[in-house]
């Protein structure tokens, strides 16, 4: 028995997201049926984490434990051919034996994109939140300071499936602009992408995307910058800003403790 | 009888391009379906010009004559809420009576994305043409000065569509790299997206999608940068580079005289 490690994108808009579902729509569905075509075993595979439908990955982690005697590169290659074009494989390596996907990370990091053009664009509607409201990207980046370092970050954990402990450490929480390739203008210098991009020990149920929801608040000027720091000090998930829609959601890269 | 002119930007993916078709599954059918709910007329539209299938539009302009007597703006939202979300109106004016999508162009220009990752994205499969193997910026932006200017384009020409004249010119010829918001690095810093923008007086049948392919046989190194200036002057399809795939293109904007 040979334990591997796979790293995989996928584009999660058709999708119920990473969990098996009874009726197969599951990203993790597709994984372990085109696995299954290639080692003729059937298997089990664990993720990093569970990733809601519409959210999308570029670099979740996914361990199994398989039988079969391939090289590692000729597994990725075999296993894409089995694979839908919006999942793929970018890295297949056999671990030590005790790799597990979810037990041993260290550090996990998400991005957030929204489209912040006047007028909405029908190329990313399943890969961005629009909002058409110029954010006010300094605000943005002030009120991300408060959220950054070990703090309770109850107030940011959606209910369905609660932690012992709420306490996580932010070690990254960057607002910035970028171009878009799609934006509307005679050049791509308009600035209308928006990434959001954080880094953690762990995440609670949808924090980033409660994060997110909450820092538009401040982006759009519905609230100040210093009210974060009250969200943050309540503990209490009724006083942040609303859940951002899951379409703009990227798994980025997961980070093992070796 | 009032004219109007209307931009819109759609994703071509899942249509047959612009021009109507017994089936129905071009764009052209979708906007003259939703303007008709509107309107209660059953009315032509006329395009600047017909994208292929699979090409897209951030600003293809079309013109119709109507009776409504609704406001522009209102035209506008009432069409917008009666077309699939992957066709958008982005603006309508009322225009002088002579005013025709086609015959008054004065500028049209393209936008081509190349992805240019050592892997290929599950995002953006339907929107950009990926290559993994690394394009030479600099050859393509020196090749590219070639074809600035006033020359005649017939290498460019596909056959399918002849014009009588093949000299166009051509104002701006702009290759650049720039972010991908889908990169897997960890940062969205490397430069993986390349852009090819191109404005003319207008443009022989797939003339954006030969200078591409061409430009690209000079970013793999399997042409010098002065093969291109041969190409042009050889006035011969068959000396020219492949035809780039359609889902790269882009129709970004179309100028009038006024």
């Amino acid at each position: 028995m040979r334990t591997f490690k796979l790293t995989l994108a996928y584009d999660g808009t058709n999708y119920a997201g990473w969990q098996s579902q009874p009726a197969g729509n599951a990203i993790q569905d597709r994984l372990e049926a085109a696995i299954a075509r290639v080692t003729n075993e059937t298997l089990r595979t664990v993720a990093s984490g569970r990733t809601d439908a519409g959210v999308h990955a570029l670099g979740q982690v996914v361990s199994f434990q398989s039988e079969t005697q391939l090289p590692p590169e000729v597994l990725c290659r075999a296993i894409n051919a089995y694979l839908p074009a919006d999942i793929f494989i970018t890295n297949v390596q056999q671990v030590a034996d005790d790799f597990h996907a979810i037990r041993g990370v260290a550090w996990k990091r998400y991005r957030y994109l929204l489209s912040n053009s006047r007028t909405p664009s029908p190329f990313e509607r399943s890969h961005v939140w629009q909002i058409s409201t110029r954010l006010a990207l300094d605000a943005m980046v002030e009120a991300a300071g408060y959220l950054t370092g070990t703090h309770d970050f109850k107030s940011f954990e959606s209910s369905g499936s609660p932690r012992q402990s709420t306490v996580r450490t932010v070690r990254l929480l960057d607002v910035r602009r970028g171009p878009s390739a799609f934006s509307y203008g005679p050049t791509m210098t308009d600035d209308a992408t928006l990434a959001i991009e954080i880094e953690a020990d762990g995440f609670l149920y949808n924090m980033v995307r409660n994060i997110v929801g909450t820092l538009v608040e401040v982006g759009r000027g519905a609230q100040p910058i210093s009210w974060v720091a009250d969200v943050l000090a309540a503990c209490d998930r009724r006083k942040a800003g609303p859940t951002a829609p899951p379409q703009g959601l990227y798994l980025v890269r997961v980070d093992y403790s070796s």
